[in-house]
């Protein structure tokens, strides 16, 4: 049999399924976040989308990498999901943990094995561009690099981390892949500001592509211990318990990234496709179409239930109530069962302000 | 038996209990209205405090005058009520038949009766001094006057008519009474301006006090039709479904108030105690008290649902959930079981035109 066109042979995709999604609450909540729920009206969760997004890549071989307390939500939302193909967490561990066990365990299925990772929870359009993108950074993966997918920032975000883009790589395969000068973390809106403007500067989406043996090599360097533990639960994964909750909390970018971009081993393909990480309402809102009923509004859930007049932004009717906005410019009405949040756009990374309160406040049954 | 102190002889209370309030929609529904809610957080219904209100003038001697689909909730909320203190309108006819057949009962059941009519739905402070008004105002209805309460304008509103107010009248017992010289209906701006400035003119708040016999002659002048049918409906309660449905739509300002001060019949006594007619959401906001957790917000309902942060305005939490608000100026949040409001002060005279939206647009079940 051979492969559906679109198929990159020996490509794996990874999906971190965690986060809480803080600041999308109430709608995200720890027993059902973000990734678990169906942000764009497009009748799948944020996790469905990104399988479904992978799939024509790398057929069945897929690994979604999730927590204990997710794992059964995790399978009732992709019911044909082998049981090989989830990894479950005991406890959070941060990305560098979830992402190099997945390199661990498909090192042994695949010694030549490149996996992509890509966030359960974001959204990203247009699938040719993105299958093209990802095509190039597993050509440039398969020459050694770590290869990052870096955004074309549209305005001087403070919130996300950039990369600087150096040469040209000249590899078959690859024509749009650039060499990695370095990772900049969150940086001040001035130097977002110049970021933007000298298109030297890309977002770093936290997407990487890599061959699992690379990813392991690089990371033996500096974090051994880290990669014996994760070699040791790949060889038996009844070592799960005893290992994971030694292993260090550390980011992909700091533990790989970062280093290695130091050494010249990472590169960046410019993402083209659209994409967006819903990290807050204002974001949420930018990723849903206009009501074609109330101009200027977003409605994610029930339409029906909606009813606008002189107000903009963006309205969730999750709660099974009609909601009535009247008047308010920039609002942003989240309407659940058991809470509603009623904010403004501009205030809305504020939010996750309100969970730490709850959580310090004993509500964590609200958060 | 003595009378307590603070009762008055021969004073009837009248409560005309309707209205829907439809511009404290959805708190108000037609099948609640307002005046069955409770809207001061007092743990009693509008109707319920204006019982209260009165029953320490006039002891039992309480009409009550409904509409038939409501006369089940406020027998239900006033248990104490005998039988004969309910008057049941079958249909809707404006003020001036309810308070007409409450004179015209009165009238058989005490020649002398002076009737006094509060609607249900007002909120009314310092009862030592509405005592002292109504006190006065029944001294002066004693010498055949039509006596209205007009409240001191706190602003140039344009929501009410006014009162404009002529020479003192020297009547035992009612010193502050003054002749009316004419009614003036809701005015412009500019004009509700000049009426705060000259110190002459009172809120017309539609309270009443007078000689049940003297409205009915007064009325007769001008609509002798409608006392006659008044007339037979108390002398024969079986009569009511044959006449009332064929008395005119009349508001008592216009049928009887409006051509009696141009005889020179009605006077005015100031109403020195606080007044508020709850006629929406910012007058809601006006009779609650500030939140002691939340400066700058009121709450209506259940304290402990409502979380805020930088927000001020008013919300009711009545739909048992937890309602939060952040960084929203100026709010107004009602939020039912079955619908939730979100506008601003600003916009609380609109709310009118979502119910009215509402009802043409096939939705009666939401008003």
């Amino acid at each position: 049999m051979t492969s559906p066109p679109s198929e990159i042979p020996g490509f794996y995709g990874v999906i971190p399924a965690g986060g809480s999604g803080t600041r999308l609450w109430p709608l995200s909540r720890r027993a059902s976040p973000k990734f678990l729920q169906d942000l764009t009206g497009s009748g799948h969760s944020l996790l469905q989308a990104t399988v479904q997004r992978l799939t024509p890549l790398c057929d069945d071989r897929l690994l979604v990498v999730t927590g204990a307390r997710h794992v059964e939500a995790v399978r009732q939302s992709l019911p044909d999901l082998g049981t090989d193909s989830v990894l479950v967490e005991p406890s959070p561990r941060d990305s560098m943990p979830a992402i190099g066990l997945a390199a661990a365990v498909l090192e042994r299925r695949d010694p030549d094995a490149v996996l992509g990772s890509f966030a359960a929870d974001h959204v990203i359009g247009d699938t040719s561009v993105f299958r093209d993108c990802v095509t190039q950074a597993v050509a440039m993966a398969r020459e050694g690099a770590l290869v990052t997918l870096g955004i074309t920032p549209t305005y001087p975000a403070t919130g996300y981390g950039y990369v600087e883009v150096g040469e040209t790589y000249a590899v078959t395969g690859a024509p749009d892949a650039h060499r990695v000068v370095r990772f900049v973390e969150k940086p001040a809106v001035d130097v977002a500001r110049s970021y933007v403007a000298d298109g030297h500067h890309l977002w770093n989406a936290g997407i990487f592509v890599v061959r699992a043996g690379t990813l392991l090599e690089l990371l033996a360097q500096w974090h051994p211990e880290l990669v014996a533990g994760l070699r040791r639960i790949a060889d038996d994964p009844a070592a799960m318990d005893e290992v994971w909750d030694d292993l260090p909390r550390i980011a992909i970018d700091h533990a790989v990234a970062e280093p290695a971009a130091a050494q010249g081993r990472v590169a960046v393909v410019p993402a083209r496709f659209p994409w967006d990480d819903v990290g807050d309402f204002a974001s949420l809102a930018s990723v849903l179409e206009e009501s074609t009923t109330h101009p200027g509004l977003r409605v994610l859930g029930a339409q029906e239930l909606v009813l606008s007049r002189d107000s903009t932004g963006v309205v969730a009717a999750h709660g099974g109530r009609t909601v009535v906005t009247l008047g308010v410019p920039d609002v942003v009405v989240i309407d659940t069962p058991d809470v509603i949040l009623v904010t403004t756009r501009e205030r809305v990374q504020d939010v996750k302000g309100i969970v730490e309160m709850l959580q310090h406040g004993g509500r964590e049954d609200l958060t």
